[in-house]
Protein backbone atom coordinates (compact mmCIF):
# COMPACT_ATOMS: atom_id res chain seq x y z
CA UNK A 1 0.00 0.00 0.00
CA UNK A 2 2.91 2.50 0.87
CA UNK A 3 3.56 4.41 -2.18
CA UNK A 4 6.92 6.15 -2.52
CA UNK A 5 6.86 9.96 -2.22
CA UNK A 6 10.55 10.29 -3.75
CA UNK A 7 10.49 10.40 -7.48
CA UNK A 8 14.59 10.16 -6.99
CA UNK A 9 15.24 6.47 -7.83
CA UNK A 10 12.45 4.52 -5.56
CA UNK A 11 13.71 0.72 -4.44
CA UNK A 12 12.09 -1.57 -6.93
CA UNK A 13 9.01 -2.70 -6.37
CA UNK A 14 7.58 -6.04 -7.22
CA UNK A 15 3.97 -6.26 -7.88
CA UNK A 16 2.63 -9.93 -8.64
CA UNK A 17 -0.51 -11.32 -10.21
CA UNK A 18 -1.50 -14.78 -9.78
CA UNK A 19 -3.59 -15.89 -12.46
CA UNK A 20 -6.20 -18.44 -11.58
CA UNK A 21 -7.75 -18.75 -14.55
CA UNK A 22 -6.86 -16.48 -18.17
CA UNK A 23 -8.95 -13.72 -17.08
CA UNK A 24 -9.11 -13.99 -13.69
CA UNK A 25 -6.50 -12.71 -10.74
CA UNK A 26 -5.39 -11.91 -7.68
CA UNK A 27 -3.19 -8.72 -7.83
CA UNK A 28 -1.90 -5.56 -5.86
CA UNK A 29 -5.14 -3.88 -6.71
CA UNK A 30 -7.38 -6.43 -5.28
CA UNK A 31 -5.53 -7.33 -2.61
CA UNK A 32 -5.16 -3.33 -1.56
CA UNK A 33 -8.85 -3.11 -1.71
CA UNK A 34 -9.69 -5.67 0.33
CA UNK A 35 -7.40 -4.82 2.83
CA UNK A 36 -8.82 -1.50 2.43
CA UNK A 37 -12.17 -2.93 2.61
CA UNK A 38 -11.12 -4.78 5.86
CA UNK A 39 -9.76 -1.55 7.92
CA UNK A 40 -13.02 0.94 6.65
CA UNK A 41 -15.84 -1.90 6.94
CA UNK A 42 -16.55 0.01 3.83
CA UNK A 43 -16.80 -0.60 -0.27
CA UNK A 44 -17.20 2.85 -1.41
CA UNK A 45 -14.73 4.34 1.28
CA UNK A 46 -12.30 1.88 0.29
CA UNK A 47 -12.71 2.57 -3.63
CA UNK A 48 -12.26 6.55 -2.64
CA UNK A 49 -9.14 6.10 -0.98
CA UNK A 50 -7.84 4.07 -3.88
CA UNK A 51 -9.48 6.78 -6.00
CA UNK A 52 -11.49 4.12 -7.63
CA UNK A 53 -15.46 5.31 -8.43
CA UNK A 54 -17.80 3.28 -5.82
CA UNK A 55 -19.33 1.42 -9.52
CA UNK A 56 -15.64 0.25 -10.01
CA UNK A 57 -14.56 -0.66 -6.70
CA UNK A 58 -18.07 -2.94 -6.51
CA UNK A 59 -17.39 -4.37 -9.86
CA UNK A 60 -14.16 -5.65 -8.26
CA UNK A 61 -15.73 -7.15 -5.22
CA UNK A 62 -18.13 -9.12 -7.86
CA UNK A 63 -15.26 -9.96 -9.89
CA UNK A 64 -13.26 -11.72 -6.22
CA UNK A 65 -16.63 -12.65 -5.22
CA UNK A 66 -17.32 -14.51 -8.40
CA UNK A 67 -13.50 -16.39 -8.42
CA UNK A 68 -13.94 -18.00 -5.84
CA UNK A 69 -16.18 -20.55 -4.10
CA UNK A 70 -17.39 -18.70 -1.22
CA UNK A 71 -17.15 -15.06 -1.01
CA UNK A 72 -14.90 -12.57 -0.23
CA UNK A 73 -16.76 -9.63 0.86
CA UNK A 74 -19.97 -9.34 2.73
CA UNK A 75 -22.24 -6.28 2.52
CA UNK A 76 -24.98 -5.28 4.79
CA UNK A 77 -26.48 -3.29 2.15
CA UNK A 78 -25.89 -2.23 -1.19
CA UNK A 79 -26.44 1.31 -2.62
CA UNK A 80 -23.93 4.14 -3.31
CA UNK A 81 -24.65 5.55 0.09
CA UNK A 82 -22.91 2.90 2.34
CA UNK A 83 -24.13 -0.27 4.51
CA UNK A 84 -20.82 -1.60 6.03
CA UNK A 85 -18.72 -4.20 4.38
CA UNK A 86 -16.90 -6.96 5.74
CA UNK A 87 -14.53 -9.54 4.86
CA UNK A 88 -15.52 -13.14 4.73
CA UNK A 89 -12.88 -15.58 6.50
CA UNK A 90 -12.52 -16.52 2.81
CA UNK A 91 -11.53 -12.69 2.00
CA UNK A 92 -9.22 -12.46 5.21
CA UNK A 93 -7.56 -15.82 3.88
CA UNK A 94 -7.02 -14.80 0.25
CA UNK A 95 -5.83 -11.12 1.55
CA UNK A 96 -3.16 -12.98 3.89
CA UNK A 97 -2.20 -15.25 1.06
CA UNK A 98 -1.48 -12.98 -1.31
CA UNK A 99 0.52 -10.34 1.10
CA UNK A 100 2.35 -13.85 2.13
CA UNK A 101 3.01 -14.55 -1.26
CA UNK A 102 4.38 -10.84 -2.11
CA UNK A 103 6.55 -11.28 1.31
CA UNK A 104 8.50 -14.32 0.40
CA UNK A 105 8.69 -13.59 -3.28
CA UNK A 106 10.74 -10.38 -2.33
CA UNK A 107 12.51 -12.36 0.01
CA UNK A 108 13.57 -14.91 -2.55
CA UNK A 109 14.07 -12.43 -5.65
CA UNK A 110 16.48 -10.56 -3.35
CA UNK A 111 19.42 -10.73 -5.26
CA UNK A 112 17.91 -10.59 -8.73
CA UNK A 113 16.18 -7.52 -7.41
CA UNK A 114 19.09 -5.85 -6.09
CA UNK A 115 21.27 -7.19 -8.77
CA UNK A 116 18.27 -5.43 -11.34
CA UNK A 117 18.60 -1.79 -9.21
CA UNK A 118 22.26 -1.84 -10.07
CA UNK A 119 21.84 -1.93 -13.31
CA UNK A 120 19.42 0.39 -13.96
CA UNK A 121 19.92 3.92 -15.50
CA UNK A 122 19.99 6.70 -12.99
CA UNK A 123 16.53 7.92 -12.77
CA UNK A 124 16.20 11.24 -15.67
CA UNK A 125 15.32 14.56 -14.83
CA UNK A 126 11.69 15.65 -15.06
CA UNK B 1 6.29 -18.17 -22.41
CA UNK B 2 3.91 -21.85 -22.84
CA UNK B 3 0.26 -20.79 -22.93
CA UNK B 4 -2.34 -23.48 -21.52
CA UNK B 5 -4.25 -24.01 -24.43
CA UNK B 6 -7.25 -25.80 -22.24
CA UNK B 7 -9.66 -23.09 -20.80
CA UNK B 8 -10.71 -25.85 -18.04
CA UNK B 9 -9.06 -24.71 -15.28
CA UNK B 10 -5.60 -24.11 -15.87
CA UNK B 11 -3.34 -24.12 -13.48
CA UNK B 12 -2.64 -20.86 -11.69
CA UNK B 13 0.44 -19.08 -13.35
CA UNK B 14 2.43 -15.95 -11.06
CA UNK B 15 2.98 -13.40 -13.11
CA UNK B 16 5.68 -10.49 -11.95
CA UNK B 17 6.60 -6.94 -12.73
CA UNK B 18 9.81 -5.63 -11.13
CA UNK B 19 9.13 -1.73 -11.25
CA UNK B 20 12.24 -0.16 -11.61
CA UNK B 21 10.94 3.54 -11.11
CA UNK B 22 7.32 4.62 -10.59
CA UNK B 23 6.52 3.99 -14.54
CA UNK B 24 9.48 1.26 -15.76
CA UNK B 25 9.06 -2.18 -14.96
CA UNK B 26 10.41 -5.67 -16.21
CA UNK B 27 7.29 -7.91 -16.73
CA UNK B 28 6.60 -10.89 -18.62
CA UNK B 29 6.03 -8.84 -22.30
CA UNK B 30 9.45 -7.72 -21.97
CA UNK B 31 10.99 -11.12 -20.73
CA UNK B 32 9.28 -12.83 -23.52
CA UNK B 33 10.41 -10.57 -26.43
CA UNK B 34 14.07 -10.36 -25.18
CA UNK B 35 13.98 -14.13 -25.09
CA UNK B 36 12.49 -14.19 -28.31
CA UNK B 37 15.01 -11.71 -30.00
CA UNK B 38 17.64 -14.08 -29.15
CA UNK B 39 16.02 -16.55 -30.08
CA UNK B 40 15.56 -15.64 -33.47
CA UNK B 41 17.79 -12.25 -34.02
CA UNK B 42 15.14 -10.26 -35.43
CA UNK B 43 13.27 -7.42 -33.54
CA UNK B 44 10.30 -7.79 -35.70
CA UNK B 45 10.03 -11.17 -35.62
CA UNK B 46 10.33 -11.26 -31.96
CA UNK B 47 7.42 -9.07 -32.05
CA UNK B 48 5.22 -10.95 -34.60
CA UNK B 49 5.13 -14.01 -32.55
CA UNK B 50 4.01 -12.20 -29.93
CA UNK B 51 1.52 -10.91 -31.82
CA UNK B 52 2.33 -6.75 -31.73
CA UNK B 53 3.40 -4.32 -34.24
CA UNK B 54 7.16 -3.85 -35.22
CA UNK B 55 6.47 -0.58 -33.79
CA UNK B 56 5.25 -1.53 -30.55
CA UNK B 57 7.95 -4.30 -30.18
CA UNK B 58 10.56 -1.57 -31.41
CA UNK B 59 9.19 1.43 -28.72
CA UNK B 60 9.82 -1.97 -25.91
CA UNK B 61 13.43 -2.07 -26.52
CA UNK B 62 13.62 1.25 -26.28
CA UNK B 63 12.23 1.54 -23.60
CA UNK B 64 14.58 -1.18 -22.19
CA UNK B 65 17.21 0.07 -23.27
CA UNK B 66 16.43 3.80 -21.35
CA UNK B 67 15.64 1.91 -18.75
CA UNK B 68 19.08 0.72 -17.86
CA UNK B 69 22.81 1.43 -17.58
CA UNK B 70 24.00 -0.45 -20.76
CA UNK B 71 21.51 -1.48 -23.75
CA UNK B 72 20.00 -4.73 -23.65
CA UNK B 73 19.59 -5.10 -27.51
CA UNK B 74 22.00 -4.50 -30.36
CA UNK B 75 20.05 -3.97 -33.40
CA UNK B 76 22.13 -3.91 -36.13
CA UNK B 77 20.38 -1.85 -39.29
CA UNK B 78 17.23 0.25 -38.36
CA UNK B 79 14.14 -0.84 -40.51
CA UNK B 80 11.10 -2.29 -41.06
CA UNK B 81 12.43 -4.78 -43.09
CA UNK B 82 14.86 -6.49 -40.61
CA UNK B 83 18.48 -5.91 -39.84
CA UNK B 84 19.16 -8.54 -36.94
CA UNK B 85 19.30 -7.80 -33.74
CA UNK B 86 21.04 -9.56 -30.63
CA UNK B 87 20.94 -9.43 -26.80
CA UNK B 88 23.59 -7.37 -25.08
CA UNK B 89 25.66 -9.27 -22.43
CA UNK B 90 23.18 -6.92 -20.20
CA UNK B 91 20.29 -7.95 -22.66
CA UNK B 92 20.77 -11.53 -21.32
CA UNK B 93 22.08 -10.87 -17.91
CA UNK B 94 18.48 -9.24 -17.26
CA UNK B 95 16.27 -11.96 -19.60
CA UNK B 96 18.43 -14.15 -16.72
CA UNK B 97 17.77 -12.44 -13.37
CA UNK B 98 13.78 -12.25 -14.57
CA UNK B 99 13.66 -16.08 -15.29
CA UNK B 100 15.16 -16.65 -12.44
CA UNK B 101 12.86 -14.13 -9.99
CA UNK B 102 10.07 -16.06 -11.52
CA UNK B 103 11.23 -19.19 -10.49
CA UNK B 104 12.43 -18.82 -7.35
CA UNK B 105 9.02 -16.50 -6.67
CA UNK B 106 7.17 -19.63 -7.65
CA UNK B 107 9.14 -21.60 -5.93
CA UNK B 108 8.89 -19.57 -2.05
CA UNK B 109 4.90 -19.17 -2.78
CA UNK B 110 3.76 -22.82 -3.58
CA UNK B 111 1.91 -23.36 -0.32
CA UNK B 112 0.05 -20.54 -0.79
CA UNK B 113 -0.27 -20.78 -4.52
CA UNK B 114 -1.77 -24.27 -4.03
CA UNK B 115 -4.35 -23.15 -1.67
CA UNK B 116 -5.40 -20.44 -3.57
CA UNK B 117 -6.20 -22.91 -6.19
CA UNK B 118 -8.51 -24.79 -4.05
CA UNK B 119 -10.48 -21.75 -3.12
CA UNK B 120 -11.24 -21.31 -6.21
CA UNK B 121 -14.73 -21.48 -8.11
CA UNK B 122 -15.27 -24.29 -10.50
CA UNK B 123 -15.10 -22.38 -14.31
CA UNK B 124 -17.87 -20.99 -15.45
CA UNK B 125 -18.88 -22.91 -18.90
CA UNK B 126 -18.62 -20.92 -21.70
Amino acid sequence: MAETTSDQAPRPRLRLRIYLDDSTWVGPGKADLLELIRDTGSISEAGRRMRMSYKRAWTLVETLNATFQEPLVHSERGGAGGGGATLTPAGEEVLELYRNLQLRAAEAGQAEIQRLEQMRAPAPVK
